[in-house]
């Protein structure tokens, strides 16, 4: 009775996937009821958080299916993933008017679990960028403070779900892209295995790194949507043939006993003070939840990083090179120089940085056969100012814990797991072998439930 | 009995590993007599021929395992696998006078299944580059007609088994530098699975296309020694953790009710008319063997081979960047020139290469469920003069066929099927599906043992 319970405090918008599911299936919950409580938050919050690029307002009902395991729960979608019949702009003037004439595999797969999709979100241009200061459409302001990035370049999603706008959505993160926007936002996000969920339908900003993964408010809402986007995709070249696991069975077991490295050394310890202190007290949890976490040196994840930073642009350029040569001026300025720096990398650097790539799939393959679970923070510092940030250097500064993951391609998942003194959200990620997102959401699921770091909401959306 | 009626015709140097190994066993041959007749047949033919840069006059005998799979059995190694106290020069000015202080993975293998390491072969330089005239050690003849090219990189290789120098020799191939030598002179020559076998202790050309495999004389001892080299190597970042097979045991089993493609179509075509017409010829060997040869287009290998033509002087370029930058006028003109050209391709160019590189990967997986077997030519004409070659149009043309199992890494064979009116053989490739290395050999052996075209020997030492 407990969620029937939380049901009834919480308004629909904030329920968790799950909470909505078993309230929609008993019909304590009407459908509509829940939709146009999602479409009165945004017509309330979105003129000034600036989170959706379009709102679905009339979102097909017709053919869902009523008993899939998504019905009916309202989810927002980047503005990447091809819509059909819905305009995709990628947050770029060059796709401003293009309406695909069919869905991305996940949007096939969201809708056939019977998901409904209540609008596309705001990102950086391209998805190149992570303080999601979109030239086209405009900053999307973080709900914690309203000077602040929302993270990026999946920022619209993930403040769709931290302000109750959706009660989940999807990303795509290639250097950090779904995990920062969730810890700056204080949400959760994850980015599956490399390989894991189809890209087809997904605008690429890299063949190589690209990942779609989902926000959501909690842990649990996470394993229920990767259930529903995991699986080999036969006609994407970039998807990998590898069974998915049932992610939602095995979530409550537990972590007792589990060996887990705790990220220490130079390179970790560059984080601000305050985003330390949090990340090592989820060491305690661990610890009393019946882990055995050790210190373990990381700070080779630094030439991750780097490795990372440089094929982004690089690929990027290769996608957008008709694009450069024909409309430079099209691209916003700091995406631009971006852009035309990547398409400047050499083929000797580029082929060292994927060398780089096959050594450390190769050393954490190592790493995670020893300590199955890595903990570190998501980013080093919570949420910048909007103002006076400078985007190429913000982006090396948030991405230096992420990127790391989108070389290796393992899995990674950011919760929240505390605040700073100026209230915004810090992020822990937890990071797991290659295919076994099942046990970073097992860990994940353990540390929320002990904690519920994740249940606090922006303070301007709680009137 | 019949082996041994083998034996007793075949002077020691030209047995089969197999057919060695059988009367070693027997005590019918002593160990010296077999390794003393190799080095007469180097002392014979070297000279002209310059398939070694290093004879290894008195292999150490002392702790070599007399019952190993390989014992006493003489085998040759392209001069770029690393050999503990002999000198490994890449057939490169800059390894000249190097010494290796540890034996590559594979030449510790064959060491500790008994093998007798003879020499060191004659290679192109650096290994890149098809057409084996090295401006250092001179030019590898080939056996059926000395003004012609052995076939490189790994020519050396070829020219001692073709002549009786070894019984076996490895070699590397990153655009075809295993297969193209052996058809050129007329053996059989492997190249696995991309991770089937270590890397380590092998002077790179391409840490992203380069492939280790034996030169033989039959089919069996090309599996006799895959099963001594194949396994994955924990220490080799590009080594694949995938179980191995007994390569020897299903070896007879024939082809029967196998589906198998012949490659035609424009790309195929532009090979010459005697080398098409012995390769339709095996189709029929193959039906009368009961397999369903099918005519398949496979003009799309075209895309393939131009982008591992991208790759390789790139990816060399790479791993030469400081020998390029400090003593460039150390390589010879035509390695120079394309590590050069290699040097100066763009991230976008080897980007896109990288692309189609995993949309091949994708492509011939899907093609390998359907026809387990393609058999295509291994060089689209016979070997070419020595004097007159264009070294970069000549290495153009030569990959041809081979260069897209190196990009897409599916394992290939190249066996003789036949002879021009000149009297050069030709090869036919066999390629099959990713790890399934035990069809295409055993499809080559059942090849083999229908016609016997590997049992002829170079005119010129049959005296």
């Amino acid at each position: 009775m407990k969620t029937i319970i939380i049901g009834r405090m919480t308004p629909p918008n904030f329920l968790s996937v799950s909470e909505a599911l078993l309230l929609l299936r008993r019909k304590r919950l009407a459908p509509q009821t829940l939709i146009e409580a999602c479409l009165r938050q945004i017509e309330k919050w979105n003129p000034t958080l600036n989170a959706f690029i379009t709102v679905l307002r009339e979102p097909e009902a017709g053919n869902r299916p009523s008993n899939g395991r998504l019905a009916n729960i309202p989810i927002a979608l980047k503005d990447l993933f091809e819509t059909k019949g819905i305009k995709t702009t990628g947050g770029s003037k060059f796709f401003a008017d293009y309406v695909p004439s069919s869905d991305a595999v996940v949007v096939q797969k969201l809708k056939a679990d019977g998901a409904v999709l209540i609008g596309k979100t705001n990102l950086h241009e391209v998805a190149l960028g992570v303080t999601n200061n979109n030239p086209h459409w405009g900053a999307c302001r973080n709900p914690w403070d309203m000077r602040r990035v929302s993270g990026g370049s999946s920022g619209g999603s993930a403040v769709a779900v931290a302000t109750g706008m959706a009660l989940a959505a999807l990303g795509t993160d290639t250097g950090g892209s779904i995990r920062i926007p969730a810890a700056l936002c204080g949400v959760v996000g994850l980015k599956p295995t490399y390989g894991r969920i189809s890209l087809r339908g997904v605008l690429p900003l890299s063949w190589n790194l690209d990942h779609v993964g989902p926000l959501t408010r909690s842990v649990q809402d996470a394993a229920l949507l990767l259930q529903s986007l995991a699986g080999y995709d036969p006609e994407d070249p970039f998807s990998i043939d590898h069974p998915t696991d049932n992610y939602t069975t095995g979530l409550g077991k537990g972590v007792r006993g589990w060996r887990m490295a705790l990220a220490v050394g130079t390179y970790i310890e560059a984080a601000e003070a305050e985003v330390l202190e949090a990340v090592q007290q989820t060491a305690q949890v661990f610890r009393k939840l019946g882990a055995k976490v050790e210190e373990v040196e990381m700070s080779f994840l630094r030439e991750a990083a780097l490795a990372n930073a440089l094929m982004v642009p690089a690929d990027g350029a290769a996608y957008h090179r008709e694009r450069l040569a024909e409309h430079a001026d099209w691209f916003g300025a700091d995406v631009r120089q971006r852009l035309e720096t990547g398409g400047a990398t050499t083929s000797t650097e580029y082929i060292l940085a994927r060398k780089t790539q096959t050594e450390m799939r190769h050393r954490l393959g190592r790493f995670f056969r020893e300590y199955p679970i890595l903990l570190l923070p998501a980013t080093p510092v919570t949420a910048p100012l909007i103002e006076g940030s400078d985007a190429v250097e913000q982006a090396r500064r948030l991405t230096r814990f992420t990127a790391p993951f989108n070389l290796s391609g393992v899995p990674a998942i950011s919760i929240p797991c505390g605040f700073d003194r100026q209230g915004l959200p810090i992020g822990l990620q937890i990071v797991a072998g290659a295919w076994n997102e099942a046990a970073a959401l097992r860990a994940a699921y353990a540390y929320e439930r002990e904690t519920a770091w994740g249940t606090r909401r922006p303070p301007l959306v709680q009137e």
